[in-house]
């Protein structure tokens, strides 16, 4: 009887789930920085992934370059309300911590801090981190504070972790120069990696915030990569006025309509200043609302990511 | 002829000076950087003194604190700009980096960072730390961005350096405030020492600034720590009201003249607010004009700073 096949309802044994460990969890700064100081003795290096949850294929793309590149990955799941605005969705952004558990254990995430909010900003709080030059522009310009929120969160999580290296996601295009220059600014130590936009295979650019489109919104949707395609395309073709290609975007996203920009913009992309012409790297950017959803994507023109050199 | 006696022109040998080594000064971050792995490896502990310069006995005593509890003392020596308002005194400050290596060599401190404008704040730089909770009373309030620069230039020390201890001085106890809130708040890492005030021996609380005072005005600058030591005693005898206590320190700054009070202030010695009674400790600080010089200086009624706990 133990020689019968196993039945057709049983996986071939090489199939049988591997128990996938479910990440440790820890809650308070006190266990993160005991944690954190174990994992890295005997000089094993710690990668850093923040994210605020909510997990997607571009949140793992950071924890699979994190975990290449060090020995030990650390994420952190922290929805972080200094970095919204009051009437921004702090409220409504998704969260499901068991999910996101179940998707880091599968890329072998072994620590993830989940912190309270009360955790990381206990009674008395006052000290923000902020920076005013590239932050005041494009998203600084449209959330008041919010990158106030971000530099404040992210260098707490930084000096809490210790990690050699933290990984943002180029989606975040504006919000990874303000780190960039907030670490070489205040002389930290961490090397900060900036990973490539996951999308779509449409082109959608992957966004936490994509579970509040309606079929038929997240159709319209596509038109902020398809003019970021657009651009890219022109100056392959050889424009290099900021201007007509700018122009030949907002004609697409208006033609497809119901997609309300906030900002459009060409710029350098160290000082996020607006150019004439393509001379060089570009960042392509852009902000608008799809009914009540705000979006955002970035391209670098005339070049990738890699091309730009950070100090 | 060997056995003859020294000359009295020459000193007896145990009194022949010993060699004071000069201590080694660097002034770029990569090399601070550099020279704290080293010293800080094999688990030796880093005590770090920020200072101005213009050394005094007052910083002298933060380094002994350090020599007495850590392994190795980094003292930095950077007359920092962001922290004086455009009409203060930054260009005029006392600036004497060779007098202060003798000193410091004296007390057996073997690095010094000594790090120019530009290599702290290079083009481009633009974050920064603030704290919008205590540091907007007293000197807050009286000069405007001058806890900004403190904030920023401090986590960037301590970054630079990564000490176990740092070291300052009660002198500025709002300013030790600001900065026990920034490590706690930011997660950073390094204990806070806050030494006593050292005075000279009629009382005034030693400060670089001292020597831009007349003889007459040292005379009518007593008046700050006697009104302070007049809060002492009022409370010793048992007066628990405030304003009393106030009104009579307001006399005797008043009766000696010369003195342009810009506050004085009795207050929770967390909070800074404003208490009506002595119902514990309680800081007692004030700031004023003596001729053309801005002096400060605080005592603790009810107790003594070693009575305070922080976080």
């Amino acid at each position: 009887m133990t020689t019968e096949p196993t039945t057709p309802d049983k996986a071939p044994s090489e199939e049988i789930e591997r128990p996938i460990r479910r990440p440790e969890v820890l809650s308070t700064c006190d266990e993160i920085v005991g944690a954190c100081r174990v994992l890295g003795s005997d000089r094993a290096t710690l990668g850093l992934v923040p994210t605020m949850g909510a997990l997607h294929a571009g949140h793992l793309s950071l924890v699979d370059a994190a975990q290449a590149e060090c020995d030990h990955t650390v994420v952190t799941v922290f929805v972080n309300p200094t970095q919204f605005g009051p009437k921004e969705d702090f409220s409504a952004y998704p969260r499901d911590l068991d999910a996101d558990l179940v998707a880091l254990g599968q890329h072998g995430v072994t620590l993830v801090f989940a912190p309270s909010t009360e955790e990381i900003y206990p009674e008395g709080f006052a000290t923000y981190v902020e920076n005013d030059g590239v932050a005041s522009e494009w998203e600084g310009a449209c959330r008041p504070g919010h990158f106030r929120g971000v530099t404040t969160v992210v260098a707490k999580l930084l000096n809490l972790v210790m990690p050699k290296v933290a990984y943002f996601g180029q989606k975040d295009y504006q919000q990874s120069l303000v780190i960039r220059r907030m670490v070489a600014d205040l002389n930290m130590h961490p090397e900060i990696r900036v990973c490539p936009i996951v999308r779509e295979s449409d082109g959608l650019a992957l966004s936490s915030r994509n579970v509040y489109l309606s079929a038929e919104e997240r159709l319209r949707a596509l038109a902020l990569s398809q003019s970021l395609r657009l651009a890219e395309q022109l100056v392959d073709d050889g424009e290099g006025d900021t201007a007509v290609i700018e122009r030949r975007m907002r004609q697409l996203i208006e033609s497809v309509g119901g997609v309300a920009l906030e900002y459009i913009a060409l710029a350098d992309p160290y000082t996020l200043k607006s150019v004439s012409e393509i001379a060089g790297p570009t960042v392509a950017a852009l902000a608008a609302r799809v009914g009540s959803t705000r979006l955002i994507d970035n391209t670098i023109l005339s070049g990738t990511l890699s091309d730009l050199e950070f100090s």
